[in-house]
């Protein structure tokens, strides 16, 4: 993409009120912008970076057999009455009336929803078990929003749903998606901590959050670096120091934290009350039991940027950066141009993802004041010295020193 | 995809407050479900269509020079007010306030929001043209939505926006999305009529809207066939049965369409309101020239199903199908199942996108019924009898008589 044709340009201020580094940095490089406190809107380059997490998000709940549906943001009261949350839930869902006194919530999870829409596709045990899930905008009735995309009025959110006929069948799901959500935080290029959790308003057994480590944290996590083990504070009888339950060697210590998934065992609450049940082996009819699988997808943006910035700015892992290289032409001379042109046109039909800052009339330091803070996986540079040499420069962003290579040398090193 | 693992299952029925022929196909197949009057779910099978038209609307988007990008559903009451659309729009936005009191809105539309982000982008006419899109979920307050897909209280739009620095600019591109909106829609199997319009608050002179012609439409165009040209009937001059005032040897009709798309000039009203000014080339400030060019998503899945389907089912054209072809495994015997396994394996290892009917204790009626109903361009059948002859009986949604063939020679086939 040629900068010059991207809707998009760099900024060396941010919003007063934006206290979190996630939100400051991203609205200086133009990946979002604030439109009120908790609600953003994803520029160009942060909606590439979105669809990059959201790839990776489908290809693992696709492997765990799952198919992915769309749905609504507006409910109408009838079904948040039918599990008695449209008064629990009254402070965080944004609730109101039409002119024709017709009530609506907006959407702050999709329990109630998927459960009618389980009715339309399961009868009987031979249906079971069954997997769902969206990537959908959700809404949430926030007074202080101050953590950027950590903590928004509206968010995206990956929601999954599974449905069985039995608990064994549900542990089996749940296990398997301890695996594929450590596979998606580690492919985003973050460490997260299977953590205990309480259950809240659905179980009593524990439920499990996938916290990331950062200071950014809102969340206080007790957790051992040996073992893995982590516990949520709010839940924890032991204190950092205390020796670790579960390895009995390492030693917890608090860590601040983002919870950026959750998965929690909802038992028969939701299919009940939607009267979602299925017919067993000798036709008795029970209800399905369910799980509930989230995954903040913008939050997990947010949390990607705390943990992987420089003074500089964004530093983003490959796996998710709008574009792999940032291919910078230093100078508008014709054969400095004409060179650049090739470049980019050479690694574009590679199929190198390549952001080109085509601008004429930008310095050399401006250049690199934004590639450092747009903060792709490599910086290349064409300029009139390595035109001399027929050659591109091109380091690391987390590196010092470049290497000139040629363009076809660049692709093949690109590819990799 | 095995349809045992799809979270789908075809019914008999429909709400029946349903009167669409759109809603009760897409019920009856299971590709959306009804949550209230005018908001949809949309299933494994209607979210794939979604995906396809999405790609294509993309492709003709990304073709224009256009950056993806997405705003908010949730807006302040400040950004319109700046418009004075607040209160123009009251009977058509929902507007709510939460506890502190603070005044939001569900967007309609995103002019204002657009404006806003073209500040942090536009500086100078350096910066001109630009253009970016979203594909995005909007709402309006419909106190009768009963035309299925067609109009929605929640509904998917993709509204592109472009800013220009002069007239000819904006000429320019107005004239190439016509060009653009017209392959979508041909892309996507609907013939549409490039239709004058009133410009409505935003400007004096004609805007266009693409009308498809079908009884469910709620607008009504005159439109010649011999040349093309239509005009919506609510700012025509002429009368059914006048001749064509662009050809002059047609005789203009009056139709019922549905307006799929739309393109207006809002001149400055928007970037005057925003503060969205650029420096031209003598360093005079002067406000941006913008326009907006609509297509309703999940409206266009409505139209098709009301052009293309007959007294069986839905009769989807290839480039929006959710799959290719339905293979149906009619027999549960070992040898046919193991056979049918083969045939899925070799289509989908050989990137044939499959539905495959795998459901054991299931009727080959039944499965006839539901091949209709959901209506993939070809069906492909496995049964004991073509077993014996080591093919597959394949024929097209629209045909008749199948053919046989070998599980190689149907991907070719299929692949074509």
């Amino acid at each position: 993409m040629r900068q010059t044709e991207l809707f998009s340009k760099t900024h060396k201020d941010f919003p007063k009120d934006e206290v979190a580094i996630n939100a400051q940095l991203l609205i200086k490089a133009n990946f979002v912008q604030k439109l009120m406190a908790g609600v953003y809107s994803f520029m160009p380059l942060g909606y590439r970076t979105l669809e990059k997490i959201m790839a990776i998000i489908r290809e693992e709940m696709n492997a765990l057999g799952a198919s992915e549906l769309l749905m609504p943001a507006l409910h109408p009261r009838s079904i948040w009455d039918a599990t008695g949350r449209w008064d629990t839930m009254k402070k965080v869902m944004y609730q109101f009336k039409d002119d024709g006194g017709r009530e609506f919530g907006l959407g702050t999870t999709h329990e109630e929803v998927i459960a009618v829409l389980g009715k339309t596709v399961i009868d009987s045990y031979a249906d079971l078990p069954l997997a769902a899930y969206q990537i959908q905008m959700k809404f949430r009735n926030e007074p202080r929003a101050k953590s950027g995309l950590i903590r928004g009025r509206q968010f995206i959110m990956k929601d999954l749903y599974s449905f069985h006929a039995d608990e064994q069948s549900l542990e089996d799901l749940y296990e398997r998606s301890k695996r594929a959500y450590l596979n998606v935080f580690e492919r985003a290029g973050l460490k997260a901590y299977v953590t205990e959790a309480s259950g809240g308003d659905f179980t009593k057994s524990f439920s499990h959050e996938f916290q990331v480590e950062t200071p950014a944290g809102e969340d206080e996590t007790l957790l051992c670096r040996l073992c893995g083990f982590a516990r949520n504070k709010e839940i924890a009888d032991e204190k950092a120091g205390a020796r670790c339950p579960k390895c009995e060697s390492g030693v917890l210590e608090k860590a601040k934290t983002v919870e950026v998934g959750n998965i929690f065992k909802l038992g028969t609450k939701f299919s009940e009350a939607a009267g979602l049940y299925f017919k067993d082996k000798s036709g008795v009819s029970k209800p399905v039991i369910m799980a509930s699988y989230g995954i903040g997808v913008d939050r997990l943006m947010g949390t990607i940027v705390e943990v992987h910035h420089d003074e500089k700015g964004i530093v983003w892992p490959e796996s998710v950066a709008p574009y792999k290289v940032h291919l910078l032409r230093l100078g508008d001379e014709a054969e400095v141009q004409k060179f650049a042109d090739e470049a980019y046109n050479h690694l574009t039909q590679a199929g190198v993802e390549v952001l080109y800052d085509d601008r004429p009339d930008v310095s050399a330091g401006e250049k690199f004041y934004d590639a450092d803070l747009i903060g792709l996986p490599y910086r290349a540079i064409v300029s009139g010295k390595t035109v001399l040499q027929e050659k591109i420069e091109v380091k690391k962003r987390s590196e010092k020193e470049g290497k000139l290579m040629k363009a076809e040398e660049l692709a093949k090193h690109l590819k990799i």
